[in-house]
Order: C-alpha cells, then sequence, then structure tokens
C-alpha cells in the first residue's frame, strides 16, 4: 500500500469522531469498537495493555462521567502501509477536577476500507516546574 | 517482522542518543543521520517537511544556541514491523527564553539491523488558559 493522501482529513475525522463517543458518559465503552481485537496497544497513563477486551476493560474502569475538552492541534502524517499517525493536543477537564493538558497519539491501520487503532498513547502533560 | 520485545530499551536509548546530539549546538545538524533521504516525515510546529534533505535545512534554520531539556516520561510500543513508536513529553527552555512543556513522537522503522526515524512530530504544548 501507499501513502493515503486524505491523510489530514483521516485525522481531523477520526479525532471528532473518536472523542464523540469517549466523551458521552453512555456512549464511552463503544470506543472499543475502533480497537482490534489482538492488535491494538494502548497505553494509558505508563500502563500498557494489548487487545479490545483489555482496552474496553480499561475504559470501563475511568471513574469520572463527565469530560469537557478543548482540542489545540491535531498533526497528522500519512504512514506508509496507508494509514496514519495522529498527534492530538488539547485540554481535558474531567467531572469537577482541574483542567489538564494532555497528549495523545494514535495510529490507524488501514484494513477493507476502513481504519482501526493500532497505537493509542494517552498522557497528562504533568510537570514539577 | 515481528514485535521487537526491546521496545522500551531501543526508545529510552533512541532519545537519549538524539537529543544529545540535538541538544548540542556544534553536533545538532547531525541529526540529520537519523533520517533517510525520502522515508521520513517531519511535522515542526504544524509545518510538514519529508525526507533529510529538507529535514536539516529545517534544523539549522533554528535560531536557538543553547537548549534546557528536562524528559518527563518516554512511552513507547512496539509496531508490527518490528519498529518502535515512542511519545517524549518533556520541558525546553531555548537560550533565555520561558520553559514550555513540549511533546515529541517518532516512529522508529527498522533497516538492516538499525533504524531509522519515519516519523517526527514535534509541538511546545501552548494553551490559551
Amino acid at each position: 500500500m501507499s501513502l493515503n493522501p486524505q491523510y489530514e482529513d483521516i485525522g481531523k475525522g477520526f479525532v471528532q469522531q473518536y472523542y464523540a463517543i469517549f466523551d458521552d458518559p453512555a456512549n464511552r465503552a463503544n470506543v472499543v469498537n475502533f480497537y482490534s481485537a489482538n492488535d491494538s496497544f494502548m497505553t494509558f497513563e505508563g500502563h500498557q495493555i494489548q487487545g479490545a477486551p483489555k482496552i474496553l476493560e480499561k475504559v470501563q474502569s475511568l471513574s469520572f462521567q463527565k469530560i469537557n475538552r478543548v482540542i489545540t492541534t491535531v498533526d497528522s502524517q500519512p504512514t506508509f502501509d496507508g494509514g496514519v499517525l495522529i498527534n492530538v493536543l488539547g485540554r481535558l477537564q474531567t467531572d469537577e477536577d482541574q483542567p489538564h493538558a494532555y497528549i495523545q497519539t494514535f495510529v490507524l491501520k488501514p484494513v477493507g476500507g476502513s481504519f482501526f487503532v493500532q497505537h493509542d498513547i494517552f498522557r497528562l502533560s504533568l510537570h514539577d516546574v
């Protein structure tokens, strides 16, 4: 496969679609449908898991309900297998917590005319100044 | 190729090696050796370029000399072609500027027993609060 010239739109579209589901408490567990049963890695605040069942467990274990999210930047690059590497920089506030900057990286892998999330790395951007 | 079980050490080792070169003004231009002539993408503060010659141009155009850098976290995942996806969260201060949080994502691609940087996305983490 070759580079997908639509990588920019795919990246932005995916981010919008993914967070629309994730940020809705009633719908959050459905983000599992973006992942593969085995071939998806998630690293959430340094904790690494593999495969949709464990990713679902992780998502369901999150204790907050409400999310206020602001996307600051979305940087996408085409990968050489026809997928997309996406870097999101944003701010989020869960329930009544303080807002925090965060970063999330996704790698979308093409499969049958669509994509699944092969890699997902999430970190709150906290610093000891 | 399959997953490289050394991905964690490769990620940390690469980050150390890359920044040791980048952060030395006399040596900075040598980071070009981590990139491929054609098959490397760099997105620097939203500006996308491709290939080692253009990446070298970009690196040589940076106006600062001194860098103080603190690495906060390095999250690595093995990619399915034997490479490594690396997410770096840190703080840096160039010359006498204010320190800023930043994020940098690398994808290392295996080639002949070594790796080159296939993808590189850099962003300062600036927010309108």
